[in-house]
């Protein structure tokens, strides 16, 4: 670690000094640091290492922050961090108060715009580019995006645009042949074409065969000898004619672990008065055995063994949401063969590859395209069938419009499997499940359910497949509660609601994972001589008045969920109480209106006041304000 | 009128038995139809004569409901709704209790699914292919979807999805030249390369000749004397190659007006047993020269005169809120050269076109693609312009995540200009605003305007761009109250309401268009002896917790909104009185927990209790009941 070209790098002016091979060395040194730290903090490790010499080369040639470099998704931008002036900070990558595992405006001045979600670079760019135009200064935009990301539907009304405005931008395509389950779709068959062109593969094996025996802590990246003087003729070697029909000047595909290829080739598109788009090959994982031999396990990992790669964290006791909910689809599948499963490019996070297997006809990732997954949904059900289609929470926003006018107002038979609804924990604001309650409790027809436990989450989704209709089914991410699963699932009584714990002083009408705290909550409060019923409200659409009329008798009826408070289940519980014309004080908990940072789920739970010494201090301070 | 070939017609297996010069008379006969009752009823007028022949020749070659014909937005299906029985339900178009004016499940077997929102038919048909392929069946499924909508990226995931499936699915490209305003984006001019191949225009100008010179009432298309033998031609000759590289096969532009042609093309696309776009090239208006003449103008028109093409209804005496808001935005921008107007395809509908000749650099249209349109504002004001996204409420939807993440997450200047909001009227389920103030309030950082009147529209305007952050103004469709404009924009104090009455026994807080009801409301009751204080509370976010807390003084806290109750304003009221500590009894108002049909917006609102009587009845029965 000592002489580190990277210590000497405060700034990406830094670079402009070096040579071609000291930015591979300082490559090598860039993904040293990643995996030292990641190795202790987890992270997207695959996408970061595969962006490294991407990322050396653009700030080796434009000037961040004056110049404007967009990330897609983000994942990739450790490279990034360690050359804008956060090396210092990085091993707190992902902690509570540390550096984002995502570019964060105000974290540094080099990063434009709160990247998490896929395909939105290119409006972004195109935005820059276009406040540029109208301002008269002369900046540089560039966007990277991987070539999954091309298939969100945002990702191609902005390259529309762009070869229509021909305003000086450039799109760097980051092809890595891979989205984080395996890729899908005609595009990627197209950029496949173009990888097959002789010219490049013969620089590609010899780049795969170096890092391929590269060994655990990454490789010097050898130049491979490939040495363009005239980098025009990129424009007229085999390229994806798809962006150039959209009137975008496109490059034939280069080595992106090649820096000298890599600058010699941005400097003639940083240097073309249009929109030019770059096209890169990459290997996720590059430079590090385990994360190329695992690309999946290594898209976003906890920490690891470096040695081995092996996750260093034991298998929790409980198993996870995720996969309670994969294998009961499986059950559920098995009995009935109109069920259909649905993923945009969660395959594994989604718990659904185990169904892909048992079901391959009966299984559909449609990519990074929420949107028409839900379409895809609705033309399912109108055909006869049964799908079930499983988006994070987060994501789902994509795909609320189709949602509504798709699925819940023709009244169909969809279930939205919503995975990681509320606090997820490391990846911060733009991946916390903070809105699904209030954006689906809102559309008519829709039935919401939020089970508090995993063998809620079997009997939830056995009730939506079992009754029909458009409906909403959210879940956390991570260990569910260690509850024995049912033998046989039932189905739940449509909005009621069941009673965890009696209590005369107090209820608390608790939803989906709040309900374990509820009741931590009520065991604090009787210690203090207040007697609180506990209720799993079980569905957060339709809510069940009669017990909510039960609460009302008590002194202080208290809602507690997971998500934002404005709009979500808890004023559903308030306006139930306004239409029974009930006068019992209120206590609605849950996130309040403010976007929550990134941290461990339990620690931002927390702070949040939503653990059981939170709102149990929530509910004595109520009291006593009441008493007064 | 006598002895009409759509008087026989009463499914679509009767167009089986006719002649290519039987269903041209056909055609001329729908046309006649349209344009006859649309003049009476309003209506899209324009996409519906230019698919006229389309629809025709689909029918003569499929069998529907068994076969499933998918229309995308479903603006241009009138001659599908004539042809699959409900001709003589046909002069209730648009109306309370009428046909819908689009396809609508329920309404007929034939059609597949609600249409009303661009670019998801290509969605629903993959899913409707699919569960064909997974039951077993051998039905054949057509979608339809105009040029303009391609350009919205769900179409495009499709297209990308299709090209994967490889499962035998028509798309019928149906290429008029025209979006709603004009086109835009790189897609329309690689289109318009293939159109302007010789081939092509030579039969094109023909057709042109004859429909321009075919006086008002339609005319007899003429069979052009085009008769391609080999069908199969059409797959070799100049075509859109950019859906070939996608996997999909396309077909060289044919004539969308020549009913030969299309059958003869349709037939041989039926046949293959793989994905194939058909490109048809058609006229919107086409048989109606007012329409020809003004596409714009009878894209979506009320009653006109058949002869001249004039609007029958006489200007409202007050101006439009879309049509404030457009000048508003145009002293803004003299103002401050910061800001941009974004439309995506609404020019017209969203009061941009003065703005866009005023300002011609300033003004960005992105196509339908309300996600990337709502992105680029993100570029934009990160490069330190403030840009202005006018949408309507029910399309905004789709832009919900770049919304929270692209925009309120970082905080950004951005404004969106929310027109539609509420009930919109004829146009339906799939248009009415009923959403955007539950979908916005939800967000952290973001501001929510609900303005009463057109001068508050501008005050509201000039308050979120003097303000900056993330803001949003929501509006209804239609004419405004008629109060005078202001000299002069006033910045609004943040989160203070105004108080329009007084009164000490009820307090309203109504929002936006819901105030001047709340206004008549009071004077109804205080004809019953109850004093009502109304409240216009101009911010859905954040609420005046001071005038809530003045309203907690009154017997009943009545909350009136335009939108939909669950997670609504009138719920943030709760929310604040129950942090208050308030036992005030509560009344919330707005639309319930359903989808609300067509028809004049005040009879709309009327059926749902917002209108003046619908709130003082809604008001006397609540107090009555607490009186007891």
């Amino acid at each position: 670690m000592e002489h580190r070209i990277l210590d000497m790098v405060s700034s990406p002016a830094d670079l402009k000094v070096l040579s071609n091979e000291e930015l591979a060395i300082l490559a090598r040194e860039v993904r040293e640091e990643i995996i030292t730290v990641t190795s202790e903090t987890g992270g997207h490790v695959g996408s970061s290492l595969g962006a490294v010499e991407i990322i050396l080369a653009v700030h080796s040639l434009i000037n961040c922050p004056k110049d404007k470099f967009v990330f897609d998704v983000g994942h990739q931008a450790y490279a990034h961090k360690l050359v804008t002036g956060r090396l210092d900070q990085f091993k707190t990558l992902r902690t509570y108060g540390g550096l984002s595992g995502f570019p964060k405006p105000g974290e540094s001045p080099c990063d434009v715009h709160p990247s998490g979600h896929a395909s939105d670079s290119l409006s972004v760019a195109l935005g820059l580019a276009k406040a540029r135009d109208l301002s008269g200064t002369d900046e540089k935009v560039v966007a990277l995006i991987g070539d999954a990301a091309l298939s969100g539907g945002m990702a191609f009304e902005a390259l529309n645009h762009i070869g229509q405005a021909q305003t000086p931008l450039v799109i760097i395509l980051n092809d890595n042949e891979m989205s984080i389950s395996r890729n899908v779709g005609a595009l990627m068959k197209h950029l496949g074409y173009m990888r097959a062109s002789s010219q490049y593969r013969q620089t590609r094996d010899s780049v795969q065969e170096v890092l391929e025996s590269s060994g655990a802590l990454g490789t010097a990246l050898a130049n491979f000898g490939r040495n363009v003087k005239e980098s025009m003729k990129q424009f007229v070697l085999p390229r994806a004619m798809i962006f150039e029909q959209l009137g975008i000047l496109c490059t034939a595909p280069i080595d992106g672990h090649d820096i000298g290829a890599l600058r010699e080739t941005l400097a003639t598109v940083l240097a073309t008065d249009a929109p030019v788009l770059m096209h890169v090959v990459t290997r996720k994982g590059a430079g590090y055995a385990p994360a190329v031999r695992e690309p999946e396990k290594f898209h976003g990992i906890g920490p690891f063994n470096i040695e081995t790669g092996e996750l260093k964290k034991k298998p929790a006791s409980a198993p996870s949401y995720t996969s309670v909910f994969g294998k009961a689809l499986i059950e559920e599948a098995r009995r009935d063969d109109r069920i259909v499963a649905i993923t945009a490019a969660m395959k594994d996070g989604t718990g659904l590859s185990a169904f892909a297997e048992a079901f391959p006809t009966r299984f559909i990732d449609s990519g990074i395209a929420e949107e028409h997954a839900v379409g895809l949904a609705s033309g399912l059900a109108v055909g006869g069938m049964k799908p079930v289609v499983a988006i994070y929470s987060t994501f789902l926003q994509r795909a609320l419009d189709q949602l509504i006018i798709n699925n819940a107002l023709p009244n169909l038979d969809v279930v939205f499997a919503i995975d990681r609804a509320g606090i997820v924990g490391e990846d911060g604001p733009t991946h916390h499940g903070m809105f699904d309650l209030a954006y689906t409790r809102m559309v008519p027809h829709m039935r919401v359910l939020a089970p508090s436990d995993e063998a809620e989450l079997v009997h939830a989704l056995h009730t939506a497949l079992a009754l029909g209709g458009p409906f909403a089914i959210r879940y956390p991410r991570g260990s569910a509660e260690g509850v024995p699963l049912p033998d046989e699932p039932e189905v739940l009584e449509v909005g009621r609601a069941r009673v965890m714990r009696e209590g005369s002083d107090v209820a608390i009408l608790a939803f989906g994972r709040m309900v374990s705290r509820a009741r931590g909550a009520a065991e604090l409060l009787a210690a203090r001589g207040i007697e609180a019923r506990v209720v799993d409200m079980r569905w957060a659409k339709p809510l069940d008045a009669d017990e909510i009329a039960r609460a009302a008798q008590t002194r202080l009826v208290v809602t507690v969920e997971g998500g934002i408070c404005a709009g979500g289940a808890g004023e559903g519980v308030l306006a139930e109480l306004s239409r029974q014309g009930s006068d019992v004080p209120t206590l609605v908990l849950g996130i309040p209106d403010t976007f929550v940072p990134q941290g461990k789920a339990d620690l931002l739970l927390h702070d949040l006041g939503l653990d059981a010494e939170g709102i149990a201090a929530s509910i004595t301070k109520r009291l006593n304000a009441q008493d007064k």
